[in-house]
């Protein structure tokens, strides 16, 4: 055995959407690592901790986003709407907001963003299908298509800038899986920050798709080709199932919400 | 951890077969799970204990059959020849009367057949390949032909009439490795309940096929496409390899059987 | 230029099937190519021209089976039903006989035959995908059902007994294409014809699996994997396109006939 | 030979971007075949010919996109920036519009749109790289990322509505190859017309994507996975080669121009 | 249609192997086309025409060989063994002598080279497949695997130092087809031409493998991988069919020379 | 549980390169599990102990070498160069030494080789990419293009001579991981140890290639392929990670070392 060594400084770091759900467990998990934690959102945020600088700025507003990343090493990108929604809040929250700040991390020469995208962006596949990341996407709404924009605006900023990305096809990440179809798609708080330190710690990612999941018994999507990340999840839903079971012992398998990995997102809207 | 809950239930489900190998082992393990639990097979079987309705009937009789399955909410269909046999036979048991499992399904609205099928479907594969299921067929006998034609079966009432299977392809369930082979064929009878239980219990299969085979350290099956299904073998042949490598130490490499997945199958016949 | 040669003499060959549409057709064309041309039905036949041996003979009958395979090179296997039916009716016809002329063959020595197998193999693929003879089969019914069986039937006979087999999945075979499906399945009987003689002159088939399909300009199925036959269609569908869209402007898109690649037959049925 | 019968009639169609390029060279040969073409464009366009409505309307108003659709059986979506340009403008001319186009599609219960996307969705892919629709998208700029929006907004509202597309991936679409990239990318105007026509005739589509390019020597991208659609172009790029070689005889090998399928698209920018 | 232009100069060119078979026939067909051709081989050539330069060189000896390359713009390096011969042979001719040919190339900035590599790379890949070059390599012998070798340093001379290859795999380049399977692997000498003519001429290439073929009706080889290259066979094997099949009428299809693509290669040696 | 069973014998083994690093490690886990082991290299060795012969030879030379494989039932070839040097040294000792090894296993009816390859056989794929033994190769210089060539040697022989190979394309096999780079590729002497013996002990391989890598939690190759072996790697990287990574905690991005898997190896050359 090695002598202990302290972990990889995560150096300087904007987390933005840090007073969404993912961003409140991530914040306090990532300053001890980080020289300077940066977080930011629309939404009122607790007060600056030490090493931490606090920043409200809507993600719409390309000035105020560029500034949030002026000096820093590398972005997590939570910020925007996470469920689905009308269009045009869509459109100014997670389009215009995530070009926002890929052009603030191009001119303030930022070289890596972990990016929240979503399992929604191939939710229009059936949960009997296990997929990869190279397969072509079938987003399940508005949410899913915005987060399809994101993930092809990181490959065209490595392609033409050298901007890495690792987008984070996150399942459904909360204290505990909340239904049956969460048994598959379940990404404990402490999987997402072993993934997120993952992304942000190899020393070369280009622009990297990976599904957020913890280590579930049933599983729809393959991360063989993001193996070289190190992300291992640790943690299952298994503990969760016999309830989760018993509260929805009989799925109405005509349901598109039972056939679909997107599960209800995918029969949501039109909203006009 | 969450409060304890009771296993989810298998509900009212028939076992054909189940005076077989298998369906022995299978129907003292399935009976606790099932509201009721409705065994059949040619052969004499044990007088149904509480829970268990016996119905003997030959497959071949299509009216027979039907009676069968009705008022079932699932099959898991073991019935048939399960060795290399001449064609005739197998045509009547295997062919024959898995249509007629089907069509009884068909009739009386069951939803959801666990089929047995085999490796033997990809016999004639070398051992020193990989294979998923969706590479095409090998069978290596009547017995293989028998069960692809099952498993095109499954795939056709699927598409045609929303009645959902997985085919198990399964290796060699025995209580142990009985030779080299088995070191990576073996699916121990706790892993083969693993199996059929979350065959039965996962919400959505379509037509999902899957290789029936414990956590052996080596493999010629990559059930990558089927892990939406939830099985995860957790018994091994290692602790077996020694004695199983001791007694055949030098295997003949120019022998069928030992360069083939199928082994002994893959040499038998013709019969007539 | 080359001085000119005689074609290839196809040697001995049974025609089976030959009272049938497309038997009628082959028989005069095949006749003078071959030392011997033996045809064979269970309905009545032309009788025997110069060159032609006729023999009554019904498929599910073994032994006349045998006999008929009797000092061949090589054997045309059109013979059994070639529409939907019930599937008692199929499974003698086409499982059983297909069985009895594979059988014949491996008795007497025959090592290559050219088997009708059909489009129905893949029926319940949709219009909008191309897809190739590796991927995995989807019948659309009995008949495709049984066709899949012929088709593994062949590969096993190749793999234990070195009997060569190229499965021909026949799209339409008409004088013309007789609706607006036809225009993407069509095989004129020219391309027919090149299509078996090519499969029984190629030096090396193993069993190889092709669409046959005229050079029609929409295409379902692409035979990539299988140009190493020979078989390059000369013929077209468009011709024939103004007229059949006239006849059918306004296909009706929720129609599984229209959707699926199979057409009417993947809505046929249950016969009981 | 079939009695000649006329060509099927496009019913009533809407062709947005009437103005421009493509959409001048389109309105005259669509025109004949519609039962009306109402065409639109946010510039001036020529009074309507017999057969036809114009209707001005910006693409960014989406009241004034939904009235288009009203009453058409389809919609050839030319409208939009067809360059490379800051991104507010794309946004709101390609991102907003062609969601304003779907929107109005299903309001109005208009099944099939054909949609002009762009080989800039793919145009980071070198030169001596044959790609095919199926692999994953690699735009070149804000044009790239707005065609591969409007791409996955076409694969949701099929998945979700039914509303089925061909998503054209147009090459270089001009009277003749203007340099030596069109060599390879030229997709003449009446191969062009040619695709458009199987695109809105081909009765099933679901969503289907097609490099529209002629039948140039050299080749990017295959198209087999779209063979379905029946486009099968004419001409090729090939007489004008001598003379594009002759003007550009020593391309620079290390110019990313040179390098990447997108040509200069793929230097453009940054805009700000 | 375009004015007529000059086709593009091929700039100077060094042509090696220039006294062997296809070196005879190349060399007067590229020299109008080049600036400088500069012909060399380790046998006697005819001497220099004008526009050509005549030097005797040894593969094997890497001085020499350098100076070959100075001041080249491309080479069409066709030297060396080119029959199944002692590895001894073999290894100085190709190995060594292709090796110093990279080298040199290096030295003097060339940045285009033409290798003719072989089918004898894939010779033991059956003849029923159809095979493309992003498949492993199946040498067939020595030389397949010295032109392996070939191919693998083009790689490497192109992922270190930006030196671009095309990989000619030759079939059988003879005047006409001799025997049954080059009816399969015939490439005629136009089709040679303008296959090293496109491969001269493409802007960029990076290391292309292309298989050298005419459009014979039978291939075994799928060249969509390299479209990208413009090259259109024009000849077909056909016109030599029935003489060749007349002359082998009957092959041996247990015989590895039938069998195997390689042919007569896949069975010589072991010549120690 | 079984009975313990002694574990297999390896039977008669030649250990070449037994004087290098890995040679050395091998050679006391070798001996007590075989009948007799045969350790030769060009450098000086140990005196032989009980069960071994000690035979110094050079690879380079053909006789000395037949005679190593006399009697033996297989080898584990590990001499060589195995780092990267002047093309000269590494023709002779791993191209023509290898070939060496194969001859005189041909004529010695040595059916078993364990073949050290190596990952700088893909060492130009990138550090983001998970690949498989089944993609073409990429070699990073001399040794990598050396180690490619073992490798096509070896599925020479088996398609010609069935003589099998294991060819190990070992990653970085030290007591400890010595840099970041290696916490991907580091293979721990006693996983190698386990995959030697699984090479020597599986009953069918053929041509097996697998990635010699420990079970790291980060990635870069995919062994699917290769499961049939039954090598279950059961060591990590990990416990090495957090001082790899205080010792390397910027790499540079843009240095091709840190880009591509071969690491320094990418960059080393030209040596003249």
């Amino acid at each position: 055995m090695e002598p202990a060594s302290a972990p990889l400084s995560l150096g300087r770091v904007l987390l933005t959407g840090a007073a969404g759900g993912l961003g409140r467990v991530l914040r306090p998990r990532l300053r001890p690592r980080c020289t300077l934690l940066r977080v930011s959102d629309i939404a009122a945020l607790e007060p600056a901790a030490a090493g931490e600088e606090v920043i409200e700025a809507p993600l719409q507003d390309r000035a105020a986003v560029a500034t949030l990343l002026q000096g820093m090493d590398a972005v997590v990108h939570l910020g925007g709407i996470s469920t689905e929604q009308p269009f045009d809040a869509i459109l100014q929250a997670n389009i215009v907001g995530t070009y926002n700040v890929y052009e603030g991390a191009r001119r303030h020469g930022v070289k890596r963003i972990v990016y929240a995208s979503s399992n929604h962006v191939t939710g229009f596949y059936r949960q009997d299908e296990v997929i990869a990341a190279t397969m072509p996407v079938r987003p399940d709404g508005h949410y899913g298509l915005s987060k399809a924009f994101g993930e092809n605006l990181a490959r065209f900023y490595f392609d033409r800038y050298g901007i890495e990305t690792v987008s984070l096809r996150i399942g459904s990440s909360f204290p505990e899986p909340k239904d049956r179809r969460m048994l598959a798609t379940w990404l404990s708080y402490d999987d997402l920050e072993r993934l997120v330190v993952a992304s942000l710690t190899a020393p070369v990612v280009g622009h990297t798709i990976v599904y957020g999941v913890s280590d579930n018994k049933a599983a729809w999507w393959d991360n063989t080709p993001a193996r070289h990340l190190g992300f291992r999840p640790q943690d299952s839903s298994e503990p969760f199932r016999a309830a989760r079971e018993a509260a929805q012992p009989a799925p109405d398998r005509t349901d598109p919400a039972v056939i679909f990995q997107g599960g209800a997102f995918v029969r949501m809207g039109p909203f006009e």
